[in-house]
């Protein structure tokens, strides 16, 4: 008798687009067995590229991830779209505005669109979306688009979970700069200085450009800059342009043994961090601990300690 | 020879600030016993009141934990604040111009402040606050107060490490109330309009409150609204006092009892978690894992099952 992630499988094989949102759903909730699922969508996929697109909230990212599958589309290419949605409370429902935004493009059947949330993502938001982004690949689309908001730190890696990522900049975005400077020179593969049609614009390209060129190390390649505007449509063919290139070229084995290492050690870790909550929840050893720190007989970190000596970790060679 | 938390302890107890400093970094960074330190700082803590202060940026809680403070302090109480700067490449700059504003209070000797990034914190986010409040607590602060920005899921989270949590609004935020439904009833124990001189105010409180009604739980008390102004100073005298008796009558063994178990399975994740990335790496097992998945012997998924098949978890009883 076949499994339920089986028969998902199968019908998302024959291009079935609710059978594809039901297996994405079955593994985002580690539902029994999606790690056989995950066994054998993984040989599957490979041949999709992904990219990641992130920014501050404003900069227009659903907009202009939207012009660019609508044209990857129209050249021939089928797309999935991975929206990270932060489920704050302060910024979700701006957010899901957004969201109703990209709603045009949804009724097209090659442009295949998923939101996930950020909150109480089990085994990490970064592994959920490289999991969705490898059954989308599986189940046929060549391109896979990671819009993600730049703001939060679970929320800015999960960028990471993409081969190719782009900035996306504004003018008038206030310490722009200086913000930027902060932490992105090592996510960014490519700069976008969107809205381009504000005043601006290109005094936002030469600062950038300027600062890449002073904080450009020897050996790596500085990443470019470039200018759109969804009102002008300015730069979006030559953005969609340098994209193909990228899909065109991309030997990035380098890139793929960091995220390779990533990638297990993160299924490690939540696999033992499950396993070890199980445990102590299951031998009363949790609720032990507790009781024993509530009446101050113990501190956490030593009862901490204590716990972990009855968990062996095998010495090397064995 | 005393070890050097064991000096820094010492120094801290005669009221040494400089060593204060240090300890939080020693105990920040993971340094050799810091485990040790904290066992012993543990027991020294326990009287301070820990206030979580979060809100969407330009909510004006800098300002806000800044009037808390001086306050505080003008009443006899000594202050710790904790920081928690996202140090995202998008917002980090404005935040930093954030900071700034807080100089005036920093130079009171009885207030100490403390910034605390957001990325590659070991341990976790909310751990380090948690240990961050507890070394305040323990060099004799009478509150500490966690001001965290209210965007990325783990940033929000850090003011679970409070006892109190203060969520800040303002007229104008936009989708407020529709946002603030999102996922933040459990969270805040006050809500607080800030901004109350600007128009809309008073809708926002009715608003909020008829949100709070609506949403309320028998036997569960409805959090209260309350309106502040840093222009008029309106409603900051209430606030205080709304603390001070929160302080006084605070007996909340119940929320303690979820903390603690909270902070058990954090400290245990992040232990385990690292044992097993030590042992995996000393050993090679990882590299080896690695060539394979690169080689396309094995997935990933299968990759870390047989790892993991040599990490032995004991039955219950053992």
């Amino acid at each position: 008798m076949a499994e339920p992630w089986e028969r998902m499988i199968a019908a998302v094989k024959d291009g079935d687009v609710r059978a594809l949102a039901k297996l994405i759903t079955y593994v985002e909730n580690r539902e029994a067995g999606w790690k056989d699922a995950m066994k054998v969508v993984y040989p599957l996929a490979g041949t999709s590229t992904v990219f990641g697109i992130t920014g501050s909230p404003g900069a227009g990212k659903s907009t202009l991830t939207n012009a660019i599958a609508r044209r990857l589309c129209d050249q021939g290419f089928s797309i999935g779209i991975i929206a990270v949605d932060p489920s704050s409370p302060f910024s979700g429902g701006a957010l899901l505005g957004d969201r109703i935004r990209m709603r045009d493009i949804s009724v097209d059947s090659r442009i295949f669109i998923r939101s996930m949330a950020t909150r109480g993502v089990l085994g990490g938001l970064c592994q959920a979306a490289r999991d969705v982004a490898r059954i989308l690949d599986a189940s046929g689309k060549d391109v896979v688009i990671i819009e993600t908001v730049g703001v939060g730190q679970d929320e800015i890696e999960v960028v990471r979970a993409s081969e190719f990522v782009m900035l996306i900049c504004f003018p008038g975005q206030g310490d722009s700069i200086q913000a930027i400077k902060a932490g992105t020179m090592e996510i960014a593969d490519l700069f976008v200085v969107n809205k381009a049609d504000r005043e601006g614009a290109d005094e936002m390209v030469e600062e950038i450009e300027a600062m890449l060129t002073l904080s450009g190390q020897e050996g790596v390649q500085t990443p470019q800059v470039m200018k759109t505007s969804s009102v002008t449509k300015e730069g979006l063919d030559d953005l969609v342009t340098f994209l193909r290139a990228f899909m065109q070229t991309k030997k990035r084995r380098d890139r793929e043994r960091g995220l390779v290492r990533e990638e297990i050690l993160s299924l490690m870790e939540h696999e033992v961090s499950r396993m070890v909550r199980e445990r102590l929840t299951q031998d009363g050893r949790l609720e032990h601990a507790i009781e024993r720190i509530l009446a101050q007989e113990v501190d956490p970190y030593t009862a901490v300690e204590e716990m972990l000596q009855k968990f062996s970790i095998p010495t090397p060679g064995l």
